[in-house]
């Protein structure tokens, strides 16, 4: 149990832990946290001092989550265990306490450089909901969906810290009448996601196997893959979605580590047919999180992210299985988390049945897509130890316009 | 007419002068140069003297072109006019003549650090070529290609320098009788294309309109985008091209600045329908690029840049209107540069139309697509002013296994 007081209980408790960057009015330096609490600790100012191991102590003096990501599991280990005897351990609360910033007291900022960004499309129940809306005569999943991870490469530049305001993108979509209109997205609309970031790079020609995922993933963030329906729409064939993504992506701002997560593991989804060999997990597992989307703060769905049938360690072996090359910072979203159930569905193309069905809300309103200061906030909570309970914080933003 | 030995009638002759990054065995830190006939001319070593205005010479300490693409236009125009000076009026070669390092010592690296990778489809007959091989019985090009120019992202952390060896994908495909296969690809292909290198950035939710260009845009380098036509096929459903591509794609090692190319300026092709109000140009225009493909020294192949129907102005405007911001160092590629006649293709998946007309070589062999050993070098010419001949340099590489 830590010493900070009203982190027990919490969803950032001592068994959660997530690394973030934060400045201060006072001290408008952008530097590494952890989160206890309501506290961000000031890892820039723990490593000046003699704490932390030495040979880790610059990664902190970083003006982002980098060089800490590029270290390695060893180090990421390490810097747990230190972190965690320093917050439980009373002894050190009068030396340290000075170092805990009140979060009502802090700008977050975007944790890390994203290198690539690489969103999949993993949900057998989004994928076969997707396919009955736009292919309602044929088969809802297509036919190499089952045989491997879909997905494609993002834009990275536009990948945003939560809070950043949204802006409706312009584009081309086809009207209803079939002619080619240009205007404000009229179906703007979320992916409610996990996204996965790398820190241990790789070599050209180097294929990680998916045992290998947790010696080069450092942890997970919540992640909004903000989509333009319209534009999609029209732009998409034979390419791939472009405009009606690259506008914005939005992440949370804490990356928690993959060990805060280890108490979370259960099993993944029988897979049939079996996966190509490159595929194959020698030990398969999900990760328990339930996500929650709540539309200008009414929930609106709950997804399970342990339903999803591709997992990160096999999104990653594929990714790489033809010697494409990581890099630290490179982030790959889940696709979006969808359930069985209505109520499990993680984009308002969903709920709304592609805007056929509108969802109402408590104050009488009907909901489609997403209108002008419009909210969306995406958080989750997976299982800790000792039956606690671990929040992963959330990933907002407000569209303008 | 430069002083240097032989850069005059040359492909770098003093009309040209592209940026690049080299090193040498003395001193292996990578640094600019602009490159004038056979010699690279060390701007860091120029930059530490007097020569340059003061303000731009902190640029040209950096390890690679970024400070100077983000310099923006001015400092583009204003460097060129004191290097032409520098190169043109003999008093300054006994000065400076010793900042010239022979390009058969010098090692070149990647010219700036891509940020995101944008690939487009802007080729008429390219993308009519695919249509009639992939969909034989419906018409050639999709509802949207000459409404917008259809483009995607790839994967910038597998942007590598000419010269890179090219390890020939693993992955899925589907066999001749319909089953997956796991393996090396057996259609390894090449893209031949113009890439153009963002130099400076805007902010999110900022449309660039095509007459802004060249306040954005740094200059142009030979592309590559390798491709495994297999994967490819049976994996782009319905997101896009992503483990077909994503395994490398070849950069020349010299920037060209686009006020080199004014000379090559040339009418565009004429478009029908007409463009929506943000795609359209009040100075239309084409570069009048020469592209040469040559296949283990043979040429297979001419294709004409200047024939493509989306300028990379309106690919700059496309990409940009729905808001999404750029990047110094985002590199976005015109997509296959082909024309009207099979001499004029650029990639092998239309030169031996699918592998079903192979070529023959020199040697009285044939080639459908790319076998262990292959070289390929893209080069490419453009007129100068005075009736001379700017060459481009080449993007080529080697594929292993």
């Amino acid at each position: 149990m830590s010493w900070v007081e009203g982190a027990a209980g919490g969803p950032f408790g001592i068994h959660h832990l997530p690394y973030g960057v934060f400045s201060t009015a006072a001290d408008p330096h952008p530097r590494p946290a952890v989160r206890i609490g309501d506290f961000a600790l000031d890892l820039r100012e723990l490593a000046a001092g003699p704490f932390l191991l030495p040979w880790i102590r610059p990664a902190f003096g970083a003006l982002d989550l980098g060089e800490f990501m590029a270290a390695g599991p060893a180090a990421w280990r390490a810097v747990r265990l230190q972190l965690t005897e320093l917050l439980t351990d009373d002894h050190y609360a009068a030396e340290y306490e000075h170092l805990l910033v009140p979060i009502d007291e802090v700008t977050m900022h975007r944790p890390f450089a994203v290198a690539d960004f690489v969103d999949f499309y993993s949900s057998e129940h989004h994928a076969t909901n997707l396919g009955r809306m736009l292919r309602p005569d044929s088969e809802p999943l297509l036919p190499n969906w089952k045989r491997l991870p879909v997905g494609y490469h993002g834009r990275a530049g536009t990948v945003v810290p939560s809070g950043t305001p949204i802006h409706r993108p312009d584009g081309q979509s086809k009207g209803p009448d079939g002619a080619i209109e240009f205007g404000p997205s009229r179906r703007l609309d979320i992916e409610a996601e996990v996204g996965f970031v790398v820190g241990v790079g790789t070599e050209l020609g180097e294929a990680v196997a998916p045992d290998r995922f947790t010696d080069h993933v450092f942890g997970l963030v919540l992640l909004n893959d903000w989509s333009a329906r319209d534009l999609q729409a029209w732009e998409y064939q034979p390419l791939g979605p472009f405009l009606g993504k690259s506008f914005a992506t939005s992440i949370g701002h804490w990356v928690t580590p993959l060990e805060a997560l280890d108490p979370a593991r259960t099993d993944a989804p029988a897979q049939d047919p079996a996966p190509h060999d490159y595929l194959a997990e020698a030990d398969r597992f999900a990760y328990d999180l339930t996500l929650s989307v709540a539309l200008n703060g009414t929930e609106v769905a709950r997804p399970p992210f342990a339903q999803m049938y591709w997992t990160p360690a096999q999104q990653l072996a594929h990714m790489t299985v033809n010697g494409a090359s990581l890099r630290t910072g490179d982030l790959y979203g889940s696709g979006t988390v969808s359930g069985p159930e209505k109520s499990q569905w993680g984009s308002f193309q969903e709920l709304s049945w592609g805007g056929k069905e509108p969802i109402r809300l408590p104050d009488g309103s009907e909901r489609t897509f997403l209108e002008a200061g419009d909210t969306v906030a995406i958080g989750a909570t997976a299982p800790g130890p000792d039956g606690e309970t671990i929040g992963l914080g959330e990933v907002a933003g407000t569209v303008t316009g």
